[in-house]
Formats: structure tokens, sequence, C-alpha cells
């Protein structure tokens, strides 16, 4: 029976906390997708409730600070009334980048969960950890990998569509 | 008399491009400390035009992200109507930190002047060199030093009012 429930056949695992929130910036990069953009999708929450929510729109919006992450903080510290967002978690879909990591140090976000790595540019572990640099006034828990899988899925669809599109 | 003019008694020397900008990018940290803000204040400039102007709003807008560098970058976005800023110089006051380090590249601004640096959080020579890691895909040209002794003396004079209504 032990077996039969850590192999979980067929059995629906209950969500963690962590899933059920990057479930939710899951769908926020389905709606970058769905625009045309490259489907990265942010929340950020407190005290259980998302109180920021963001999705990349960068080509949309000609806006060069586009991130998925930027516009979920702004959005989280004025819901909060406070740029100071102690206590938060921030649930992104993709590593976040030098901008992104610099602007979480900023606002002291307590932890951030993504989901897949960036080895081209993401700054929690790719290519350096701003989030985690002890010169800095402010440091982030870190973790990776929850719903890897079906944000890996998402990037993987996008760009292929993106490369039939361009040959027609 | 060519030491008269090179040491320069008392003549006004004929202001160079970058300090003419310099001199924009202050004039918006002024504006910033008037709000009761950290002055430091960014101009970003193409073809020898001031398309973005920007100044610390941090406190007054409860921003996490309300950086100058921030506010500069958008509207030259706008103002272009694309957010790829390239062939643009970013004039800022103080040395950028990771975040507008990050921003900078993500615009693919050609140049970056600041006039002083920032031991604690600058991203641009002092902690680290964003703007110049060979392993993202966009590089800027930087330079230090422009007006860095009025930059310095704003900064300074800043902070010495702050203490002083703190003790009253």
């Amino acid at each position: 029976m032990a077996d039969f429930a850590t192999k979980n056949y067929g059995i629906v695992a209950p969500v963690t906390p962590d899933e059920r929130f990057m479930r939710m910036a899951l769908r926020q990069a389905a709606k970058a997708a769905a625009a045309g953009e490259v489907p990265v999708g942010c929340v950020v929450v407190k005290d259980g409730r998302a109180v920021g929510r963001g999705l990349n729109r960068r080509e949309g919006r000609q806006d060069p600070l586009g991130h998925a992450e930027i516009y979920a903080l702004r959005q989280a510290a004025r819901r909060t009334g406070s740029w100071r967002l102690e206590g938060c978690t921030l649930y992104v879909t993709l590593e976040p980048c030098a901008m992104c990591a610099g602007a979480i140090v900023l606002s002291r976000v307590e932890r951030v969960v993504f989901a897949v790595p960036d080895p081209k540019a993401g700054f929690c572990g790719s290519l350096g950890n701003l989030v985690q640099d002890r010169r800095l006034n402010h440091r982030a828990a870190l973790e990776q990998g929850v719903l890897a899988e079906e944000a890996r899925g998402m990037m993987k669809g996008f760009f292929r569509e993106l490369r039939r599109s361009r040959r027609r």
C-alpha cells in the first residue's frame, strides 16, 4: 500500500501550496502565449493569497521592462500599500533574469520559486545568483523545479509554433 | 597661455555633450531631493535629443522598482515607439543597481554614463558588471566620473539633511 501511494499509480496527488500558486503562474504564462508573447507568468503571494499577477508583455506593450515579474511585483506593492514585500513568495514559470532578480532584492521578497532554469539569462543560479548575493542588503530563499515539465512544455510548444508560422 | 588655458583659471570650459546631458540628469536628481527622495536622476538620449527622463520615486509612489533609470527607459521606449533602444545613451547620476543594469541590457542601450559609483549596490563595475557580461546577448559601453563632484555633493547634502531632520 505504501508503495502504491508513493508511486502514485493514477492517483491525483494532493496539491502542495507551491504547486497551486505555480499553476496560477502557468495560467498567466498561457495568457502571454495566447497574445503571441513568450509564455512567462508570475504570481506574488502573501499570507496564502495572490496579491500580484503578471505576464510577459514585452512585445505587446513595446516595453523593454515588460517581464511578468515586474508587473506582478508592482501590483503586489500597490495592493499591499508598501514597496516592502516582506513575507511574500514570488512564483514564476522561468528563472528570473538580472533585472527581475535585482527587482526581487529591492522589493525584499522572502522566497522565490521558479519552474524551469534559464541557462542563457537566468540570474537565480544559472549565470549568477543575485537573490542570494551576500553583499546586497537583502536575500531571498530559492526553490526550483515546481511544475517544471508543464512550464517547459508550454515554452517548447510556443517556440515550435513560432518557427512553424515563420516558415509559412 | 597654454598653461592658463589648461589649468582653466576661472574660465568656463566648453561643455561637452556628456556634461550637458549629465547636467539634465542632475536636474532630475534635484527634483527627487525636493520631493524627499534619494536624489538620483536619469536621462536617455537618442541622436542628441533627450527622449526619456526619470527621477527616483521609490517612496512617493511606494514602488519597489521606482528607480530613475526605469522611468527614463520606459519613457524612451514609448517616445521612440520601440523597446529596442539601439543607439541610445543613458546618463545617470549614480551607478545603476542590478535591476537597472539588467534593464539596460534588455533595452539594448548602447552606452551608459554615470557620475558616481555605488560601492554598496552598483552593478556597472562596483559589485559586478552586468552591462558588459559577455554571456548576455547585449553589452553597453561604459563611462564614469562625468560631473561626479556635483552628483556626490547633492547626495551628501541630502543625507546630511535627512539625519538632521531625524534628530529633531
